[in-house]
């Protein structure tokens, strides 16, 4: 077999099965007697309601301290399908690779696919590979798409009353800064590390744990707290009130970003989440939190205002100024996911 | 609003939530009152068992007689959930966009599969837009990954028995030639139109006349007959006969292919199925294939040998000679799909 990535691996032929049965099937494998199927599948088990989450991954470096493209695309939809409640089940991935790509790099990556979606309990049922000219993409852009059954809920903005409290699961911004310090080479500190990690466990616990009392979660990946904090006031009409010194942050990556100037609160992160939680079940959700590996630094950051009917959030700041946090016009780096 | 696709577009903030709220989400609404979602849908009424099917489309050129790599998609992932037996119900729909892209070629493919989808009586549900660079991509590539709920079958290779009977829908080559036409600008012919339709009418109305005497359907996609017979072939392990003299093909199609010295066959199509039949069921197969729009040409291609064991397809040329037809090497040309 070739060593790299030829047309004809994507042309539906010889190579192509070769390339399925040698590299791909054997790493998504859940189980020996457990193999993707080509087209399409049936999932007979699969009961509902059905959460359906679907994202395209174009990562650059494609392999990051903390993780590479076939994990993060694995957690990505994961997080996707948490937020909504749904456990993660079946799984479906779409390969555009590029003419030329070294095959002991795409192994690596569908290794990488295989073990994270088994950890997670997930299964990658179908799937669909395509090979472009060199110069016709990136070397290798990847799509997964995940199919769950909602376990709690509906959560989500509509959801959320005046009076929730606001919680994080954990740091801020530590995956845009790994992926900035590893794209630009910049060296500056060995210990940025990406906190891509799948997020349905820790969901699944708060749910328990608050019940009802969750009203929504979101995952603040592009355009991090800055973004996802404008969509959720936006969607429950209602005004998010943050206290910035409450937002956890490590130090590593607070000193790196203040040194390139940039803001914490736009930069992307993908193993964590934001909760919303009636004030009667902080305290359960918190502990819930804590207990998990992805939640002990989990931390009460803010309210939602009561009165208050404007879709919009407030930044308390650390010297006690108040001043409305944006939606962020250009938030961060492309390509971060 | 900007005429061209920017970066700023991909960083899920403000221009990424106009994007969305201006271009995409209004082509792809089923109706006034449904939206996509944004990372992840809850599909309340979607019934088990639940097939689903994932691909990605980079052909070349996007537009072509017969179609758009848009209305291609949709059909194509109508196609292989039909081929199971899945009758189409939700669509996730994933955009990677090149900075630069005009929005105006954007917006003619989403009209496309907001069109195509709705005609079909399908919903796209949720999505991803990422946008990279320049030179990071060609253009446009995208991803649908289809929902269904299974309404006939199992079908499928390990359901084929000797003596089923082999029909195809019509004429074969139709897709490849047209974007090989109009790809090089070989200007052959103004008739070669992409045969790019959604089959699922079709199949179920074939299902409905045969019963479970319908064994297995197809749709020859990448690599044409050629491809697909040899994996039915091996996945059922029998022998499968073609007669050449009896597969339909258009005129112009044979005269344009023979020119160029291109066999037929691994040639692909994007609206038409193979099936496979009992012989007790072939007059109400063919009739109801002929009876729709998509069937008129309809006709038996061969037979599955009896007695014989050996997974292989066997072509009985126009002049009498039979050789193996081979699962193809290099088939056809990149980028069809």
């Amino acid at each position: 077999m070739s060593e790299t990535i030829r047309l004809a691996h994507g042309l539906g032929g010889r190579l192509s099965q070769e390339l399925l049965d040698q590299v791909i099937v054997p790493a998504l494998s859940a189980t020996p007697d457990h193999a993707p199927t080509l087209d399409a599948a049936v999932l007979l088990d699969l009961e509902g309601p059905v959460v359906v989450s679907t994202d395209s991954f174009t990562v650059t470096p494609r392999f990051f301290p903390g993780g590479d493209i076939g994990k993060l695309a694995v957690c990505g939809t994961i997080n996707d399908l948490a937020m909504m409640g749904g456990e993660p089940r079946y799984f479906t991935l779409s390969l555009i690779l590029e003419e030329g790509l070294p095959l002991e790099e795409l192994r690596r990556i569908m290794n990488s696919i295989g073990e994270t979606a088994r950890r997670a309990g997930v299964q990658v049922v179908t799937g669909d590979t395509k090979v472009v000219e060199k110069g016709a993409v990136d070397g290798l852009y990847l799509n997964t798409t995940g199919l769950g059954t909602r376990r709690f809920g509906p959560v989500g903005p509509e959801q959320i009353r005046a009076g929730d409290v606001i919680l994080i699961s954990g740091t801020i911004a530590d995956h845009g800064a790994a992926i900035l310090n590893a794209r630009e080479k910049l060296g500056f500190s060995q210990t940025l590390e990406s906190d891509c990690a799948p997020l349905w466990e820790l969901a699944a616990a708060v749910a328990k744990a608050a019940g009802s009392h969750l009203h929504a979660l979101r995952d603040p990946t592009r355009g991090g707290l800055s973004a996802t904090l404008n969509e959720l006031a936006r969607d429950s009409g209602l005004e998010l009130v943050i206290e910035e010194a409450a937002l956890p942050i490590r130090p590593e990556v607070a000193a790196f970003l203040e040194i390139l100037g940039l803001d914490p609160l736009p930069i992307a992160n993908e193993g964590k989440c934001l909760l919303w939680v009636a004030a009667e079940a902080v305290p359960a959700s918190l502990q819930a939190l804590r207990q998990h590996p992805l939640g002990r630094q989990a931390a009460i950051i803010g309210r939602v205002e009561k009165g208050a009917k404007r879709g919009r959030v407030i930044l308390e700041t650390q010297i006690g100024t108040r001043r409305v946090l944006e939606m962020p016009l250009e938030p961060g780096l492309p390509r971060i996911c």
